[in-house]
């Protein structure tokens, strides 16, 4: 069911763009403003979209099969990729999995058989490197639609490496996006089964629910059994980009024993993932060995899963990393699927008390020195930042980190202000990324209320969504990105016009807003009434706005605004126009 | 049922002061940290807290009578006030309410005959008055004792008029509270009937909930029948001030109709709430005639409901506020009885198109000229601020603010950071609160997720609250306040350590923690467990930073420090540090 069944008023559009781009958008049909509010059309209101496919009612999706490969031809008719091989069938894949799918065991997955493109030999195919030799392709062209932008601003982006085009050629389904700070703040959504808890099935559910409420990237987590399975169907299914963080599978494949990890095995758990289509992975390349006693006294430790994994083995051999020695290799890889780097902060703070210490900061640095390698080889980078965040040392971590990292894309984790709210870890966090979402950040990786607690189930998808997309919009309008706050104000206007249908379609979360009003007033009348149930029809302080509006219409505001010379005689006519209020009701 | 049968390990607890000062105190006990993280008690912690006798197990409540007088003694020992009659009937008083009460109309309401108390001729009565003739009484003691600083701090800030104390001589129930932005961080819960829906019943159970929940302070905004007894009902019930906006029950005495309001009638209004307790009260006297056509062509008009009350009487009969021409006379009424003005933002911004606009800040102008006019009756005096404003204009707001109204305490709707979230008010302004509470705002007036929608239910007060306490406390972690950030490190010690009770128990809400937790793990055992479901037991990295510890600890951090020298026969006794991990699960 896409969401136009649910509310009219809702449907699913498409700009066109060169290259036969065709960008899905959301459009808000308005009704009139009418009555004593005027008398004038309200356009409609195009948003930004990122439920693909499965928002689409023209599209009939089956998720045993995928949806389709809308970038197949682009990727395909650049001539720069090679088919390597086809999808091997889950059971036999390196990861071991079960083969498992939503239907049961007996059923086929989707992407079997599917040939496997990489770079052909001696090529790049990322779009950092189209973009380094002034190319404009397809994949910017749709940016540039999507974001309103001229696609020159787009490649300029790219090629200094302040945005990335997430990419990879093996998953063609996904609907090009950008990340950066000159664009429109992103969201990211983690899923993900564990060893304790959830199915395949729940988490492609998960995947579809995410794009749904505004996710611009998922990134699957899955650790436990069935990762290999699990991700296939997740990036068959998925129109937004899939980062991953290859470390959970590879320490898997040792039995949960960071020690056996070698860079071999990581290598190749990274080839197979990108053999899936991811199209980035999240890299603690920076957790390096002279780091991991600056944490020996924080409060919290390490708090990364990735980090942790890469400090103990770091201990274990008293060696330096070999995500960090053999850096050039991975980014060798990255380059031939377009996949991009997150580079991961296996350092980054877990509560107030370890902010912006010696061992962030020495990370960072190393962040930053992997960034300019990485765009040595033409390979996109995305930085990851914390964590736990007092508010006063939010703007700190992305000022830094935009210097450290010559203006590469920041990406992070919240931060949270505060370590006194599990259950409530969306709201924590959702305050430190609207303030370093303003400050420059480019993507926010939403926080569940689950945060700390347990995995997120569908409801802490959707608040977490609900709550980063908030954080993330705040941000737009604040830097005065363009046309954020139209959104705003047509939404505004609505309210103030009593206009509620439209008012509920521009909201976030139409379902919500609806509800919520019809709890204390169900009749469709009300949907209408000039009213609501906070003052009731008595009065309404809106009404009265509009009376002074009204008031100075009749007259021109040079001569309301002479008011203060106290004019007696004036106040007769508005005490009719006053009168007029309570007869309506 | 108190707090203290559900969570065992949390307790009410007293701090004992001076002047037979004793202080509620909610103590969180905290189990000792053991096996591999150590071996060391863990002290209490001792938590501000806000239910009064309704957290108390040792106190038996009777609604129907009201909680105890504590006050009394201190007010009646000063010599200064008298009594000028006792306690209407409900049903005769001036509101014209009915008289009904939770058990039925039959039952008699609380406070009724009780005396009714003001200044003696010639007195004033305020702790502003107190304060700057160099006084520290008992309420500014338990006050000092409640944040943990002087008492002769506590007199000074309320002698300059940078913190109130509200206090009426006739809420004597009340347990004296401070707002100041040297203070900690306060919160406002908003409640009350309208005409549409809610019971007096409902209400006096949302006062209770409210304070249970983190309220500093309740504002009572009934409208409708019954104001009077709906107000007698939570003022002899609460624990906290509670503050109103007498021109909506003025308006209700008139009809509904603007131009029918008079000072006189609404003078009497006030005596009316002041007589029955009202510790401070919102009074738009900043609406002045010439900034009404200020308003004309913003995007949502005059938002406030008070402010669109007068700004309907001064057009209606062109004539300058009555409220601002004899804003003397009200100061004389709030002095005999210590009513603290709340000066109205009555040309707030109702839209993030209309923040920072000449209306709002033409009638800041006006609010610290006002301010000054308040002092000088030695009337205590905080100051309302907005809205809904874009973040990267919050700051401005208390800046601005606390440079016109020369540092009187500056007391904030949220603000509302977008206006694109219907449904989930609570976090679009949760951000602008952290933001404005960082920069200096005193106290934080909650919105819930009704906020344009409906009146708050029940569970709208909590997850307001939660999120305002939420954004308060990271406002003073952000400030440093001395202490705030105290309870964030016990309970991330507690989470490092899998001490998941004390977790629970230093949250916010231990209620919801607790039941995360247990939707994924619902075994006891899961409590003690050292994993959670996010990892599962096969990998933690909690358990990781535990070895780094452990690995610092045996060989001495200098030598650690110098692990980059790169020894490799030291990594040995890591690796068998590391295996005790995996033996453990």
């Amino acid at each position: 069911m896409s969401i136009d069944d649910v509310h009219p008023g809702i449907s699913r559009a498409h700009i066109d763009g060169p290259d036969g781009v065709r960008v899905p958008i959301t459009r808000v049909a308005l009704t009139a403003t009418s009555g004593r509010f005027g008398d004038e059309p309200n356009d409609p209101v195009e948003l930004y979209t990122t439920s693909g496919p499965h928002g689409d009612p023209d599209v009939e999706i089956d998720l045993a099969r995928g949806i389709a490969a809308v970038r197949e031809t682009w990727v395909r008719d650049r001539g720069d990729v090679v088919e390597v091989g086809s999808a091997r069938p889950y059971a036999a894949g390196p990861a071991a999995g079960t083969r498992q799918s939503p239907a049961g065991p007996a059923t086929a997955g989707p992407g079997e058989g599917r040939p496997i493109l990489r770079a052909a030999p001696g090529r790049n195919v990322t779009q950092l490197h189209y973009a380094r030799r002034g190319e404009t392709t397809p994949e910017m062209a749709y940016v540039a639609a999507r974001e309103g932008v001229e696609p020159e601003t787009v490649r300029a982006a790219i090629a200094s490496g302040r945005a990335i085009l997430p990419n990879n050629v093996n998953h063609l389904e996904s609907e090009p996006m950008v990340i950066g700070r000159d664009f429109v703040t992103k969201v990211n959504a983690n899923i993900g089964t564990s060893a304790v808890t959830s199915s395949i099935e729940e988490e492609v559910d998960k995947l579809v629910w995410a794009c749904r409420w505004g996710a611009d990237n998922v990134m699957d987590l899955s650790t436990g059994a069935h990762i290999h399975p699990t991700r296939e169907w997740l990036i068959r299914n998925s129109p937004v980009p899939i980062g991953t963080v290859p470390i959970y599978q590879a320490l898997e494949k040792v039995g949960n024993q960071p020690e056996e990890l070698t860079f071999e095995l990581f290598r190749d758990t990274v080839v197979e993932q990108a053999e899936q289509g991811v199209d980035y992975m999240t890299i603690h390349a920076g957790v390096r060995l002279p780091y991991v006693p600056m944490a020996a006294n924080r409060v919290t430790g390490i708090v990364s899963r990735g980090g942790s994994i890469m400090a103990a083995w770091c201990l274990a051999h008293h060696r330096e990393s070999f995500l960090y020695e053999r850096f050039d290799e991975l980014c060798e890889i990255f380059a031939a699927y377009d996949v991009a780097f997150s580079l991961g902060d296996g350092m980054r703070p877990g509560s107030v008390a370890d902010a912006n210490d010696e061992a962030q900061f020495a990370e960072l640095d190393t962040l930053g020195e992997l960034t300019r390698r990485a765009w040595e080889h033409d390979v996109q980078v995305m930085v990851e930042g914390p964590g736990h965040v007092p508010l006063d040392k939010v703007v700190e971590n992305v000022t830094r980190q935009q210097q450290v990292c010559d203006g590469a894309p920041f990406y992070t984790l919240g931060p949270l202000v505060t370590d006194i709210a599990p259950g409530y870890d969306h709201i924590t966090s959702g305050i430190g990324a609207a303030v370093i979402g303003m400050a420059g950040t480019a993507m926010l990786c939403y926080v569940t209320p689950k945060e700390h607690l347990g995995l997120p189930g569908r409801d802490d998808v959707k608040q977490g969504l609900i709550t980063y997309r908030i954080a993330a919009h705040a941000a737009d309008v604040a830097k005065g990105h363009p046309g954020a706050q139209r959104r705003d104000d047509a939404l505004s206007k609505a309210r103030f016009e009593f206009r509620w249908e439209d008012q509920f379609n521009l909201s976030l979360d139409p379902d919500t807003a609806r509800a919520m009003h019809d709890e204390s007033l169900p009749a469709p009348a009300a949907k209408t009434a000039h009213f609501c149930s906070m003052c009731g029809p008595g009065f309404c302080s809106m009404r009265i706005s509009q009376d002074v509006r009204e008031y100075a219409a009749e007259r021109g505001l040079d001569e309301v605004e002479a008011l203060h010379v106290g004019m007696e005689e004036k106040a007769e006519e508005f005490r009719r126009l006053g009168g007029r209020l309570y007869v309506e009701t």
